[in-house]
């Protein structure tokens, strides 16, 4: 069975990967240039991609960065050591507009076009610190979208197998299906080691986490409670 | 009060603007750039904004030309001379899987930035032919998931003032609000005059409609029911 799996190169998304593999799926990995302010997360999409013996389509909507007023493609202050009780009161200035709609509205273009009717992704609420749209109701609410949306055939299937898992839980689990998690990126604000040096292929463009915005403390947290070396360069 | 209005340049969405000017909104046009065969259609845009004292805001998602396969972005055949019938019978090839939602995505996008929470378009599904995309059950979905989508405020709107309509009641509506229609652009694969001498400017850019696709069959009927002499040029 054919899966779009949304890949955005963070340790969910390519934690879900493995889980759609494992499930048997014929997988299409899909990564998504929106405008974010570094390139880190696509070279770590393209990466883990092969790691697991696929490669991904990386497609570009400068629309999205364009239109949709964000700390992740704006140039807005990341917030940085604020305690999992300050990331968890509303809505962070990291979350950017309407996202998810346009990244499950490009993977269910191309899964229809493919002939798939499930897209997978590593949505997580538990540690997702007020995204609207990592939610279960979002995801249910998608995939009605997406059985009108579309031509008729069978059901879609919006899957999401880490939304109730902790960060913890997805990073076990990912280990047992043999993720290496050394080549995922989380953080909002990397440093790009020696930039002026840097070489224009994915392979061997290498970037430094931050350690100190929400992402970077919420995969700490992660590696911690699982008992995981983290294998992440910090800056 | 804001609204974003989604303005492809056609007959529709232009009626739709107008009739959201009538209705005092603070309009915020957008044009979505997604892989279009031709520019005839932006070209068509941004001069129906100017001649209604608005610019439109272009925007381009080439993800969406590259992952759907469609007969409006891919080297696919326009169907032409097909009855009434023949139109309504299935999805049509001119489909482009999931366009809608990723276009209304993107206006989601721009309307939680700016403050808005109104989305206008010209779908409409009597005159449609097939597109699952453009029924008021889409549009329900669409604003069913909006209000999930995003972060907590007011009731989203997405209003699609047009779908009930036939395409001469459209004109004859249009009319009446001023629309100059020939400066809309309806032909799925318009002719450019002159092609070496084409002007950078969509002001001087000229096409001329094919008169046998889908779409053009449909305006046709709709100035011949209406009664409006057809201002269309016609390869």
């Amino acid at each position: 069975m054919k899966a779009v799996v949304l890949l955005s190169g963070g340790l969910d998304s390519a934690t879900a990967l493995a889980i759609a593999k494992r499930d048997g799926r014929e997988v299409y990995p899909l990564t998504i240039i929106y405008g974010q302010r570094h390139h880190a997360e696509v070279d770590a999409a393209m990466r883990v991609a092969e790691s697991m013996d696929e490669s991904t389509h990386v497609v570009n909507v400068p629309a999205l960065g364009e239109l949709a007023h964000s700390a992740l493609t704006a140039d807005i202050d990341v917030p940085k050591d604020r305690s999992v009780h300050e990331m968890s009161a509303g809505v962070p200035v990291t979350y950017v507009p309407a996202r998810n709609t346009v990244l499950l509205g490009l993977a269910l273009a191309c899964a229809e076009s493919i002939g798939a009717r499930e897209i997978w992704t590593g949505f997580n609420v538990l540690d997702a610190s007020g995204y609207p749209d990592c939610r279960p109701a979002f995801v249910r609410a998608f995939e009605a979208l997406a059985n009108v949306a579309t031509a008729p055939g069978l059901p879609w299937f919006v899957n999401a197998p880490l939304i109730a898992l902790s960060k913890a839980e997805i990073i076990t689990l990912g280990c047992s299906l043999g993720v290496d998690y050394s080549l995922t990126h989380s953080c909002y604000d990397p440093v790009a080691v020696d930039p002026a040096l840097a070489p224009s292929t994915y392979r061997d463009r290498r970037w430094e986490a931050c350690g100190h915005c929400d992402a970077c403390q919420l995969r700490q947290k992660g590696f911690v409670e699982s008992g995981v070396p983290d294998p992440t360069r910090y800056a």
